[in-house]
């Protein structure tokens, strides 16, 4: 039984710990390895893939690959029928499809199911380091000073808070569950209005983009977690978050840094529209050494780490898709080439 | 009617928003106010009650008091029935009870019911910070430094981490029930066996003190939220977390300072056995500033703010135990004065 079972090419930083993994869940799984080498810590490869790389990846006919790799491959590999992507976002990937190419004929899916979890921890955690401004008490440590002046004393817990998220598919939806259990009222904003079965109990408020200045203007802290799509890139430019000026909300992204540019970042943090932002993705990453953002004491930078792929998740969401696939039933979280998510 | 209403008076840092917040809530409450002035910011009177102060609290019935302030006052207020702490720690004020004189008559409750959600807030935000590194990625950022390297990529998610709660009781009970929200393992840690009933559905495994070793050698972090009474003083001193030593467990102290010295944290840091402690309380508070915890790396301090006495949180709780204590029905969070919980 165990070799009849399709084989599995590994095109990730990940392919290591990841082949590990998955010879634990499934010993007879044939895994052939193909990696390049010398990856940077942002899981990019120095260079092309080498001729030799192509020639085995084209032999594929299920690959798990890291989407940024993907881009010099997607129209070569004749025998592919499924690609599963180690990361949630795939746009890396589909930006570089060839449109005057046909779509190609393999199925897409992303990595599913446990991001949203592992953002909701960077959002409930960096609401509250703000709220109890926790970067100061750090300093305070730091000098040796007991200090509960303002702030560090008088903070406001999550109940008396209001958040928007921004985007309520998979991720969002976990969001707003963390946060509504932590007694937040939560906003959400959908693209297209969804059917009652469709939205999560844990949302209080949903709206559409067209309503966005109104919860701008309720919500004190905004959670972007859009997707990059032809639809997302630059929504939030311009004056948008002029909305925000009541509240002075903080603006959260950790959806792609297209959705909105850093002059507009810039200008709302200037303008007084925010009183912070928290970024963890930004239109170029690595976020250039000249960005003014780096400097400024409104902004929290991380380096696009809200969530990350853990080879020991990534090869039990793909061992449950591979179980799937082999039974010939319909795979979890299926991109639509054409539109991206 | 509303003049039947009983008198309150106040004692406390809070008195002037507490009086805001409870006239919004029952404008026929009548207040009286009994204020000391040039409060600290821990809430502490420079000197004893003045003559005037006593002799007017003397009237009071039921009386709204920072337990801090109630030492010398405690065995001198005939009139007293009630008085509502608002704080959620009342060993401040029972540690000074005079052993020699029969004990008080009126009851004693204490802030209730909102200082979990706010201990849970602390507990999962230093959780997270500590996994993802969070003070080396805001040194990063002071730096302009784009790195993901280590921890700050590797981090564990709160799903593969457990948590051990030294004091599984109102408070307890709110951090279990976020911690398992968010996936982990909740162990508690009680002092005497609790019926089927009394339990919580967040907590895993239930174990009694003498099985604490077990606790300490499974969880990655061990939370302790205990109060400050004759059973739980140095409860912790000597060796005890030793046993932490296999998973270089994390040690946070939300509960009281006096459970554990300070020499037994730097003694369980510098053996190994512990990798870190996040501590809200001290033996002595303000923390000198000779304590060696300072300049340790492997501590985390913060000024006794995991939860804090808010107005109009105050006041709410306040105002429902006054509702019950007009129609005589028994009061909510009532502190036993002889064992101090």
């Amino acid at each position: 039984m165990a070799s009849r079972l399709p084989v599995v090419h590994l095109y990730t930083y990940l392919a290591a710990p990841l082949q590990e993994s998955l010879h634990k869940l499934c010993p007879g799984m044939a895994v052939v390895k193909v990696v390049g080498s010398n990856f940077d810590t942002y899981g990019l490869l120095p260079s092309a893939p080498t001729p030799e790389d192509v020639a085995a990846l084209q032999e594929a006919e299920i690959l798990v690959a890291d989407p940024n790799l993907m881009p010099p491959l997607m129209h070569k590999l004749p025998q592919l029928k499924w690609v599963q992507s180690t990361w949630a976002g795939v746009d890396s990937m589909l930006k570089h499809l060839d449109k005057t190419k046909p779509l190609p004929s393999y199925t897409l899916t992303r990595f599913g199911g446990v991001f949203g979890p592992a953002m909701a921890e960077y959002v409930i955690s960096n609401i509250v380091n703000r709220e109890r401004r926790a970067q100061k008490q750090w300093e305070n440590q730091r000098n040796g000073v007991w200090d509960r002046a303002g702030d560090i004393h008088n903070y406001r817990p999550l109940t008396m808070l209001s958040v928007g998220i921004l985007g309520v598919g998979d991720i969002g939806k976990d969001i707003a569950r963390y946060c509504k259990t932590f007694g937040m009222t939560v906003w959400g904003v959908v693209r297209r209005e969804l059917s009652q079965d469709k939205r999560s109990p844990y949302v209080d408020h949903y709206r559409k983009f067209s309503e966005l200045p109104e919860v701008l203007q309720k919500c004190d802290y905004i959670c972007c977690v859009l997707p990059s799509t032809a639809e997302t890139k630059g929504l939030l430019n311009g004056n948008i978050l002029e909305s925000c000026k009541e509240k002075k909300s903080v603006f959260i992204n950790i959806g792609r840094g297209d959705v909105i540019s850093e002059e507009t970042i810039v200008n709302a943090i200037q303008s007084g529209w925010i009183s912070h932002a928290i970024l963890d993705v930004f239109e170029t990453e690595p976020l250039p050494a000249t960005s003014q953002l780096w400097k400024m004491p409104q902004v929290t930078i991380t380096p696009h780490v809200s969530a990350v792929s853990i080879p020991s998740q990534v090869a039990e969401m793909f061992y449950d898709n591979y179980q799937r696939y082999v039974k010939g039933e319909e795979l979890k979280y299926i991109i639509n080439l054409e539109n991206g998510y």
